[in-house]
């Protein structure tokens, strides 16, 4: 997958993340996403697609860097994964991916996104079946790390 | 959701597992989805976008459910849930909606497929954040039970 198609998701995930949660993010190297294990307890998934284009991106959360986030975002301290969790990761990966979408679409990728979808638990794996490598975004704020990986394939 | 956008991925299920692992499959009736645990151990997630529809469809097996259909599809007896069987349930879950899509868009439902995903564990919930009900088709075959999950939400 070219630059040019990871840093839309890296930009999106900061301006998400620092404008609904009042919470700086500093973002690491992207990198080739090794193995099959998810990141964090709670993720959220979208799958993206356009005429001749299919993708799908993944945000995966450290539990001790989500509860601040949707706390924030909801002005009301959470401790635990409960259905704001959910509700709140599953916003932000539908707003990430729209953050990503009109900057795809200047670099020639025109994608409409799907529901997106949250995962829930421990010691699980999460694989895109992608025929275009899986890159992984690693971020970290002052409480935790989560990562975006998001695989685009033109057929 | 209406009857008319949930048999077209009924009948791909049937016809894919019967076609692709010769399993014969009895669906059940069709009901809102309770709730968001995960039905299954492994499961397929697939997302669905066009101009101004989204959705998802989730297929979540019982290990004893999927073993004997992956081991028909590959000719060879597998018994434990490896790379073998997230490949085959990807697959599976990208034929059903391949097959799904003709059939919607003679209702007028216009879709393009996202990347399958796969999702592997224990005591994990699995939520479609979506504006439209999720409804749950159960399926059995003479080894055990599996379920396809569809919500599709026109903007």
């Amino acid at each position: 997958m070219k630059v040019e198609f990871i840093n839309p998701f890296l930009n999106a995930t900061v301006s998400v993340i620092q404008t609904m949660a009042q919470t700086p993010v500093t973002a690491g190297t992207p990198a080739l996403k090794d193995g099959h294990d998810s990141f964090g307890e709670i993720s959220g998934i979208i799958g993206l697609a356009g005429e001749g284009v299919s993708g799908c991106m993944v945000i995966s959360f450290q539990t001790e860097a989500i509860l601040p986030i949707v706390s924030k975002m909801l002005f009301e301290e959470i401790t635990e994964l409960n259905d704001d969790i959910t509700d709140a990761v599953g916003e932000i990966t539908n707003m990430i991916s729209g953050g990503a979408k009109p900057e795809l679409a200047e670099v020639g990728v025109c994608l409409e996104m799907a529901t997106p979808i949250t995962v829930l638990g421990k010691g699980i794996q999460i694989r895109q079946l992608s025929k275009a490598p899986v890159i992984q975004i690693p971020f970290t704020t002052a409480e935790g790390k989560f990562v975006v990986e998001a695989a685009l394939h033109r057929q």
